[in-house]
């Protein structure tokens, strides 16, 4: 029997406990109810309940407070849960194409629970699994079923210990053999050891290796995919060849087995090849169905985007339940008052306010970005899926890999600073253990790193929008993409000239306002960074240098400022939306407008230079 | 023998040992060993160098790596380590007074061996200690005598479950009994019980409780140390009435026992107030040597600052060990490239050194700071100890106060965020355990609390600013203090209307240039919060509700840009004394000027708008 949304302990969303918050509960100007349900729908929510009361009833999930838990008592356990959940079957293949967006919800609330279960799951089910379904083919389904089965247990092994950020410099090899219809996965030393592999450590028994392809006659077609066993099922013994373990004690996300492997003449099956995009006959010639290199890197973008837009979905959790510990906290913790006699909630000082409510709002608008750009890239995978091989599909692509690889570094590092304000605002107490926030802080601390380092990823998204300036500048190209992120900048030359007077606060409140300053912010920092990158070459130095050169103090900028504008840009329309209920209208307007002027006040000195720069225009800063 | 400074595996100094880093330390523009003799002294290094050979030697300070220790084996071993290092005796009673810095010294390096050790040995010895010493009489004596020989083990119980911040709030009690010559030490309920007490969790036999002092008659004298027993020394069994133990798991510093403890009617001696501030007679009269509450309010500011210089040179301890493994890093891992062929260490990268190399430069002022304060403190502490009760004592205790209760968050957020950007500027390996980023920030972060949360203290600095301003304004009062760090300000209408222009680059290099600028920012946001407080006080708000609304936007500005121009205008002098060898006055010269630049840069927003103010007069910001 479903349960109503109102009511008592069953309904959907039960009353709180009463207690010490009911006073500042109770000044609320809207029903959080009604909240939660605009937010999440009442499907979503829902589907939430299901899982968090299998957890909450399932002895397996009991939290052991204080428990002084061993490294490996807690890869063990994280992975009996990890099988748990598949066995619990929340969501059948078949419910993962027809509601998407519960792939992403499953992962959170795993994620609210422990960041270690939910990325156990993540890499087995979704980043193992998927890259043997986008990256093979008809011959490797078999592999699907047994990954839900949990037969075999996957991981994603790319990064080796001396590249990661520079995938191309991967040094691990497959030659084919034609004489016995064979590859033969290598690892010439050491440092191209695959490492920091997720589930690799203890558990997985099959990897999706990548290794430079080469053929008969030692020629090199590049990177591919391969799957390769790499323990026995049954004994979790290595297989022969691999040399396989763990990589030791993390800062946080201990309950995940990250491992190392080396390779040596490991013989693995022709069909072990994940041959979506290249393949080799059995004589050994390597075909390939993609004549078009920018095609071929088009449709790789998009996969690599998956994970990272499940990263923004995941740090924006731990920020979640960082900023409801702080704030519940500071509505009871009492310290100081106007008298001696009195003291009042440490929520109710500007200070604090000033410090915790600003990632509250960032919650809001990042949550729905996430969920947004989870969609657009749902629309890309489909158009992999059925082959569209048009322009627009490759565009889209290269949008959401611009979009991911900016809002991964500003969803993860506004996380990494929100956890640590709420850690410090709750004082001694948020430096206990047993009050969370320091787990939370160190499981999101990777989400700043992997699929790419957060300062090295914001070059993909500055050099996405120079290409596009370039384009215009140079082939009188306008600025379009499917999903309309840039189509603002057709405007740059008068958007530039405008200026912004606003004659009260109140102006402010409403977030149009900062976000015409951000439109205005991204044409400036992208044409300042043009000319830049331009004044650059022209003094000879070579591309590599000159983007070297423009990166910290053009580019990044210029990177963050334009996913902010469209973190800001998505939200002020979905709370300006006529759907949204009268009575949520206030405060969520409140949540965008603060969401964006904090985001805009860290590019203040940029705004008045700019300013101090067009009024004086023959007078340019000595710094430029 | 007292080995050379030059010279072979006996040196003060020996030579690095080969490996990859000889390439960049072989183009060093100057000689490393000259700037650690100028930075430390011989008399120092020689010190340094007794303490680590010992630790080097000694199995008790063996390193395990990747062992999984628990909490309990941990706490142990810290408590042998720290009993240790008194058994080693490197520094005698008399040495400390003798040569004071050596007690700075002896803390640094067990720091950078543990944060856990520096902070037991620190507690025991240090806080314990010289709160009997300076706040106890000829009676006590007997007690330092038992520390050094650590007969007992001590903690300093100030701070309740429910209070930290506001000690006024503090509800333990003693009252005095003159039938049995007793006070009765009391925790009327959890919420005041003493809580996060280092060293009280496991190891402590004495504790200095602070409690509100109750003559009969039922009158209260306010907060006064005891000394009171809280464990049998032999046992370590809780003494009758005493309820005591762990508080668990913390976010770092795991070595170190920190505790909670409720008093249910302890009876201690009349002799165990530490009477130095009031005694209370056999027969029940409270006695108090100070007239003055302004008096006696200074002096008990001086010993507060000793925590907090302390916590500046622990802080920036651990920005040093960050950053030297992140720079070494740095300098070892090649990612891309000019070609495909060719990959440069990433140090090379001007992002990696934006990142990095300021943190460097921040380390050499930030610690050049902590030992010159650390100076003050000492003199204010033998005024203390010889009984001046000058005017200028008082000032000096003053001074002080505001320069640690500034510097204290400086130091600590400097290193919070220096860590966080070492960490991630080694990527994948800046989060594996073994490579110590994660232990270095977890271990800092409580520095930004303990001794009072960073925000709060920074009021105290505005505070005193404010407070000077006010008396000059008000009385026509001179800006002089003890340690000239405000006399500047006696001019401050003549710097309001100087204009900085530089016709180049490389005149910013003296950091001369950004000293001045910092006077300037100092003097117009001392104007503007002065202002900007009557302006509230006008408008109707209290005193209390004018301070709050005024610290986010100008008192915590206030006081950071006060304590970051005192930093800098200490290094400048230091490193342009005559004194400094002449081939070490261009690194230090650029030290000085990239940690004043970078500094100041962070208040760039409020340097355009302050000139935009001025060039428009008569228009202001709306958001002010």
């Amino acid at each position: 029997m479903a349960s109503t949304v109102e009511g008592g302990d069953t309904a959907l969303l039960p009353e709180f406990p009463r207690g010490p918050l009911d006073a500042y509960r109770a000044r609320a100007s809207f029903s959080w109810k009604e909240l939660a349900l605009f937010t999440e729908g009442e499907d979503m929510l829902r589907f939430k309940k299901t899982i968090f009361s299998a957890l909450e009833n399932d002895p397996l999930f009991a939290r052991s407070p204080g428990a002084d838990l061993s490294l490996e008592k807690y890869r063990e356990l994280n992975f009996l849960r990890c099988r748990r959940i598949f066995e619990y079957d929340f969501l059948s293949v078949e419910d993962m194409f027809k509601s998407p967006l519960k792939v992403l919800t499953l992962i959170q609330c795993l994620g609210m629970y422990d960041s270690s279960l939910a990325a156990k799951y993540l890499i087995h089910s979704l980043v193992f699994g998927s890259a043997i379904y986008s990256s093979g083919s008809e011959r490797h389904l078999t592999y699907i079923q047994k990954i839900f089965r949990m037969e075999i247990f996957g991981c994603f092994a790319l990064t080796e210990l001396s590249h990661g950020s520079n995938t191309k410099a991967i040094r691990t090899t497959a030659h084919y053999d034609p004489a016995t219809e064979e590859f033969i996965i290598h690892s010439p030393d050491f440092e191209a050891a695959k490492f920091w592999v997720g589930n690799m450590g203890k558990t997985a028994t099959h990897a999706v290796v990548f290794a430079k392809l080469y053929v008969p006659g030692d020629q090199c077609h590049g990177l591919h995919p391969f799957i390769v066993q790499i323990r026995d099922p049954k004994t979790l013994l290595p297989m022969p060849g691999v040399m396989v373990g763990d990589i030791g004690k993390k800062l946080g996300q201990n309950g995940l087995d990250n491992g190392f492997a080396m390779f040596h003449k490991v013989r693995v099956p022709r069909q072990s090849l994940l041959n979506r995009m290249g393949d080799v006959t059995p004589e050994g010639t390597y075909v390939s169905s993609f004549k078009d290199v920018r095609q071929h890197f088009g449709a790789t973008l998009g996969s690599l985007s998956w994970s990272r837009v499940s990263i923004v979905s995941l740090a924006i959790l731990n920020l979640k339940l960082a900023v409801a510990i702080a704030l519940r906290f500071s509505a009871t913790r009492r310290q100081f008052g106007p008298t001696e006699e009195e003291e009042i909630p440490v929520l109710e000082y500007p200070m604090q306010q000033w410090r915790l409510l600003p990632y509250l709002a960032a919650i809001y608008a990042l949550d729905h970005f996430s969920k947004s750009l989870f969609l657009d890239l749902m629309e890309l995978q489909q158009g992999l899926a059925s082959g569209d091989r048009s322009a627009r599909q490759a565009e889209l692509g290269r949008e959401i890999h611009a979009l991911a690889s900016a809002s991964k570094p500003l969803a993860s590092w506004t996380t990494q600073q929100g956890i640590q304000e709420c850690r410090e605002a709750c004082g001694g107490h948020g430096y206990l253990a047993m009050n969370r926030l320091g787990v939370l802080r160190d499981d999101n601390d990777p989400n700043c790193t992997y699929e790419g380092d957060n300062n090295i990823l914001l070059q993909q998204t500055s050099n996405y929008l120079l290409g596009l300036l370039a384009h215009q500048v140079q082939d009188g190209a306008c600025f379009r993409s499917p999903l309309k992120s840039v189509d603002f900048l057709d405007a740059y030359p008068g958007i530039l000239d405008q200026k912004f007077e606003v004659s009260s606060v109140a102006d402010c409140l409403d977030s149009a306002v900062a976000l015409a300053a951000y439109k205005w912010l991204v044409c400036y920092l992208l044409r300042e960074t043009y000319q830049k990158l331009n004044q650059e070459k022209r003094s000879g130095s070579s591309d590599f240098e000159a983007r070297n050169k423009c990166q910290v103090s053009h580019g990044r900028p210029l990177a963050l400022a334009f996913v902010e504008l469209t973190v800001v840009q998505r939200f002020h329309e979905h709370v300006h939306q006529p759907c949204v209920p009268p009575s949520l209208r206030a405060v969520l307007g409140r949540l965008s407008a603060l969401y964006a002027l904090w985001s805009l006040s860290r590019h203040a000195a940029l705004l008045y230079r700019a300013e101090r720069r067009r009024s004086c225009p023959g007078r340019r800063d000595r710094s430029s």
